[in-house]
């Protein structure tokens, strides 16, 4: 099994990617840490970025990782010889070379303006070409699932030009991501029978229907033994197969391998790295490696992954370095919220005041608007003081938020606090871009001087929903921070009719929260 | 082809997601436009909040769209006429009940605690029970793929005991959401087979392989009549099958009616709705009603679809509401935008400067983060501004919020506005609970002296949505007002880098429109 990734290449075409030749560095590097084959990392002939990237890429000192060029076939009616393109992929000096050319027949008469023939002779003289310059090509059948539904013949005709030049890979692409998974199934089962022993089968899809994996593992299923796809799906339009799923379902479920063992567990990092370099937030819904894969809400599926994990999970979360994931909400079950209070209070069980009360304080909380999933820190904070095992770290004297229109000297809001640790009072101010941006630099420099660990936080999400949107402005408002020191993410919860108190309560979980638990 | 859409019962299953009761009215409504046959709305026995929906359903006078209430069978050893879930569901009001039994031994033993024969029983009592009470029962029979797989007998008799006590709609249930297309096809296949003209064999897919809508395309090439969809496949984990790619992938590319002819149109816009109402960011990735779904990037795929639209694209975008866009042609949806601006300047046509100078405008409005995706009022002033015939109601010469803690008799937060109106300053306050409110109430004040028509307008709803997050509290905030003045209903919508400001820029176009407009 051959993995190839286009990240760098068909990922790159995402609208909203933009990847700087640093950025393309660092993805390499992730690639190859995880072990992929081969990295198609750009089309030198017509990208000069990616020519860069070609440059320098021996002194990147991959270990796991070759690296391959992306072009065309030659243009119609020139030598191959002559060919700009052609050129730029043999002096870039990657050893293999991904060959794109067209498959069907209406693409050659519509797009090219060339004849069938020519188009054939292209596809021959180029692999050809690059053949004997000693370069592995891979031939990516271009449309190839409407091409062979066109005109089987002639696409058919075309693998063979690539083959009988010196291509060993044929790759098969649903270059517009519209084809069914049971025609993928009987198209590349009749290329593997055809070619069975004389070439690799290779598969390439698009998610234009939704379907790009499924496609991509009924092409392995039919035997396709080379597989292209990009790292979170990122690709044209609906994008690509996602290589983060693709490769659990082949490695874990058909237990074949594409990636060296051990490297499995790297995925759900290499994801949300590579979406932090592409600035893409990473997708919570993503299969195997997003924030909800393995998370459960319905009362029925925590009480039943409670007594068997495999009861409602396809894989065990942690062998793609996942974790499993609990929500709180009121459709959880009361065993489960139990578990969360024996944590706190280990004496705790189902019928023990404690539970009632933690059980009842839920509710209300719900009712005010109060969303403790995946806000477990707000949640832990508040079992605490229903124990009354809390202490806070400070209390607020007062603060008092400036919104001015027209800014002053260039800031939109100015926040003035006063808090008390210890007896100790401190009192500061500070400014920012709108209020609970000032806000929470103030609290943040009055905390310091106290707490100077609390110069390792940091905010890494901020989210505002209206929870009862009747009332129109007047209605509540629910905001989730997420925070970091670097080592932990803890997320808070706060609700409040405006905006500045949602935040502040969130700010405030947020600090006590570290604070509790300590460096 | 029975269409069951569960984004109010599975969909409100996902993290992040908490439909409020009005939430749940605007869906339903979404639904019932656009004409899915069956709306499953919530679990009644489990979920007080659901009991509230079905009370006030029938006020809701749905013209498609029949309402399907959700829950388990009886529990083990007790009588089903005992059983406050079936009670529950009985008494809700809803015709049809999708009633999801265990057909995997496993659960049985691990999760339930009991024999296979009481299992059996439990889901012969059970359909028979809500039959005889002159409901219709969907089986949804939980883990099917997995059951099936560790005992095909025991499985198929679950389905037996379903359709012995009277169900006539079997729903193989892929709930662990692991399965394969290959092996979807065959077991799907396999129930067609076997109940043939007996009963009609349904299919229900979750996304934990990232193979949801794939597999339920297969299921419904192996013979599945009745499909079960969520709106932008939001769900538990890694969601549901998304009907916005299964219902283009049947109805357009398979020919097979799964919606009235002519809603497909409203496919686009419908998945937006939801994201917005859910308060989830639309996904730019999502196949066939994503911002990216049509959009080409790659200076080839532009050429080839300049030259014949089908070369890159799947299907016409326009066919599901959706438009082409080309990221790097200053023609991006030029054509698209006309007809909006034709509605304000009915000479204009492709190539006319003003249509070329708001393609601009919106270009650089949406980069900013502005979507008027249904805030057609703000789109409407802003088409007027650049043409220049616009004159605005009056002009800010300063605003001051002041938001205390603790608050300052009773009220979190004080606004002081001075605005003018055709050379006359007026400078008034007003106090809310948070800024937002006391901006509202003070420019309000200070309008109405010049415009007593203002006194009719009431805002309707508020929504705010950090646009992107990575910054934190720094990040841009957009905010949606809707109006109304007893008669007519507006949204606008303002963005800036906080709240407050963001909602001001609502605020002023809400006003604007109402005046605009006249009485």
């Amino acid at each position: 099994m051959e993995l190839l990734d286009t990240t760098l290449r068909d990922g790159a075409q995402m609208r909203g990617i933009s990847f700087s030749l640093e950025d393309k560095f660092k993805v390499a590097r992730c690639l190859d840490a995880v072990g992929v084959s081969i990295i198609e990392a750009g089309s030198p002939g017509y990208n000069p970025k990616d020519m860069g990237f070609f440059e320098r890429a021996p002194s990147l000192g991959l270990k796991n990782s070759t690296i391959a060029a992306f072009g065309n076939t030659r243009r119609p009616g020139v030598n191959a010889g002559d060919d700009a393109n052609l050129a730029a992929l043999v002096s870039c000096g990657a050893g293999v070379i991904t060959l794109v050319g067209k498959c069907w027949d209406y693409h050659v008469r519509e797009v090219l303006k060339t004849s069938n023939d020519e188009n054939l002779r292209m596809i021959y003289d180029s692999v050809r070409y690059l053949s004997e310059k000693g370069l592995r090509v891979i031939f990516d059948a271009e449309h190839f699932f409407d091409g062979s539904k066109a005109d089987p013949a002639y696409s058919a005709e075309c693998l063979e030009a690539a083959y009988s030049a010196g291509a060993r890979t044929l790759c098969l692409c649903d270059t517009n991501g519209g084809a069914f998974p049971s025609r993928v199934s009987a198209v590349t089962a009749g290329a593997v029978a055809r070619f069975s022993s004389r070439a690799a089968i290779g598969i390439h899809c698009h998610n234009d229907g939704g379907m790009a994996v499924a496609n991509t593992i009924c092409a392995f299923e039919a035997g396709a033994t080379h597989i292209q796809v990009t790292v979170n799906g990122y690709g044209e339009r609906c994008g690509n197969a996602d290589l983060c799923s693709v490769v659990p379902n082949i490695q874990i479920k058909a237990g074949c391998e594409c990636l060296p063992r051990g490297s499995l567990a790297l995925l759900t990092g290499i994801s949300r790295q590579i979406s932090e370099i592409a600035n893409i937030p990473h997708s919570d819904l993503a299969p195997f490696v997003g924030a909800n894969a393995f998370s459960h809400k319905a009362g029925m599926h925590i009480d039943g992954v409670g007594k068997a994990n495999d009861t409602f999970e396809h894989i065990d979360p942690s062998s793609i370095g996942n974790d499993r994931r609990f929500l709180l909400s009121e459709a959880a079950g009361r065993s489960f919220l139990l578990k969360k209070i024996q944590r706190v209070a280990p004496g705790a069980d189902k019928d023990s005041p404690i539970a009632k009360k933690a059980v009842e304080r839920l509710k209300e909380l719900e009712f005010e608007g109060y969303q403790y999933e995946g806000a477990e820190a707000s949640f832990e904070l508040e079992i605490k003081k229903l124990l009354n095992i809390y202490t806070p770290h400070f209390s607020l004297v007062e603060f008092k938020v400036i919104v001015s229109e027209p800014s002053v000297v260039g800031v939109g809001a100015a926040a003035m606090i006063k808090i008390n640790v210890d007896g100790q009072d401190e009192i500061t101010a500070d400014e920012g871009d709108g209020p609970v941006e000032a806000l929470d630099r103030a609290i943040r420099k009055a905390m310091e001087r106290f707490y100077p660990l609390l110069k390792n936080m940091k905010l890494t999400d901020y989210k505002v929903r209206v929870i009862d949107s009747t009332s129109a402005t007047a209605a509540s408002v629910r905001v989730l921070i997420e925070s970091t020191d670097g080592t932990d993410t803890w997320t808070t919860v706060g609700v409040d009719v405006d905006v500045i108190h949602a935040s502040w309560k969130a700010l405030v979980d947020s600090m006590e929260y570290m604070l509790m638990k300590g460096v």
